[in-house]
């Protein structure tokens, strides 16, 4: 390996700060909701943490690129890009659960090395990367070691995500699981890399939505690919499976096919 | 009004805090999940909560009557019986997610006039009667004041609870709202009351799960009924709409139709 992570994580825990202190003023507070092109909503908050993050980006990394849901791409072929996401489950936080995460990812030569998700209401946050392992605030963390879908924690977002065929194997997982909980957004990957849920699935999610998952995932033991077993790229479609083993990971890829 | 509630608030309070101490020592523990003859699940959590809140009925209110999740009825043609779900929300529970509930409700004569909703992790906790009002950690709360559907942030559990026509219903209300956030339990009840989600909608919830919200909720200035606008009791079917005005649950109702 040819770098060195010890700056870049203390610089992504500052971005994460940033970013939380930017994000709370506005938690249960009166917001105005407004709807992107995409019809997935925005808030000042989304945009003020996004614009913390970038600040310090631009003053202190300013060769680096930015890869961000906000305010978009810039200089994204260099060496080191930061994938940002200020506010992943938007809608929780305007419904003012405690379960949205700043989600902050860093590729190096295009490929995924660190993943941060912050929970700044909570004061939690999850950091992973291939040289530090994953962490739960500071602590070692690893994902749970079930292998059989009858007994595990199974978690996803919201039924929107799935139509057509993909509806019928969703309903399939979520029959023979042992636990099924719906929301939660990054936060379900969070408590997978803690050992606290098994099994994640969904579909179309956005780069800057798995960008910062693959690097924590991994670090902490378990499994994360799209839906036919492949590694997750800025190219993938985005539909996105994450096991705590790879033989639950296997199991629920029969399901899906 | 024959009667005074002082003490059944304090009384309320107490209870929630020895579920909650209860409760903890298991939260995000290695922990053995059992299923109930009606397919939901039960931790040793759910059962230690609810003992420590009979434990003190039994010894300071030995006449008043209980309805218990996990241990059932106990003389309850009482005057004043306290109605318990000590883990509303298990499976978030069992997932490590903050936004389960212990609810605590209180009948007089077969009527709600108390409804406590506890998060023990986050210190958490709302309070509702006709005589004090509706309280968010002591200060007073007050539903939101949306009366249009496509402004409203709905919330509802899982797409589980509903099945053929009311499913097509339930994807009406998602697609018309401004904000759909699934997940939450008898949380929602409690962001509602505190003007953070305007509407919840849900079916076949038990008498456990919904007794505790109606003081709450209608203390907070909202409307809680059944689908068909009919008040709530013992012996509604558990279909629950909660409202942060009397227009926008006029308007679900007619989409509900």
């Amino acid at each position: 390996m040819d770098y060195d992570l010890t700056e870049f994580r203390a610089l992504a825990c500052r971005l994460a700060d940033a970013a939380g202190a930017a994000i709370k003023p506005y938690f249960r507070a009166q917001l105005d909701i407004q709807q992107k092109d995409d019809a997935s909503p925005v808030t000042l908050a989304d945009q003020a943490a996004e614009r913390a993050i970038r600040d310090i980006l631009h003053r202190e990394r300013p060769k680096d690129g930015i890869w961000g849901e906000e305010f978009g791409q810039h200089n994204i072929t260099a060496e080191w890009v930061w994938v940002l996401d200020p506010i992943d489950g938007t809608r929780a936080f305007t419904c003012g659960k405690p379960v949205f995460a700043t989600l902050i990812g860093l590729t190096y030569q295009g490929r995924s090395v660190l993943g941060l998700i912050d929970q700044p209401i909570l004061s939690e946050r999850w950091l992973g990367d291939c040289q530090n392992g994953a962490r739960f605030n500071g602590e070692i963390c690893k994902t749970s070691d079930c292998v059989e879908f009858q007994k595990a924690r199974f978690a996803t977002t919201a039924p929107e995500m799935f139509n057509g065929e993909d509806r019928a194997r969703i309903a399939r997982l979520t029959n023979a699981a042992k636990i099924m909980s719906w929301g939660g957004d990054a936060y379900n990957y969070a408590l997978l890399a803690s050992g606290h849920i098994d099994l994640v699935v969904e579909k179309c999610l956005k780069y800057h939505d798995f960008a910062a998952l693959a690097p924590l995932i991994e670090a902490a033991g378990g499994v994360i690919t799209d839906w036919s077993g492949q590694a997750l790229s800025h190219k993938s479609a985005g539909d996105v499976i994450a096991a705590a083993t790879p033989e639950l990971q296997q199991a629920a890829l029969a399901y899906l096919r």
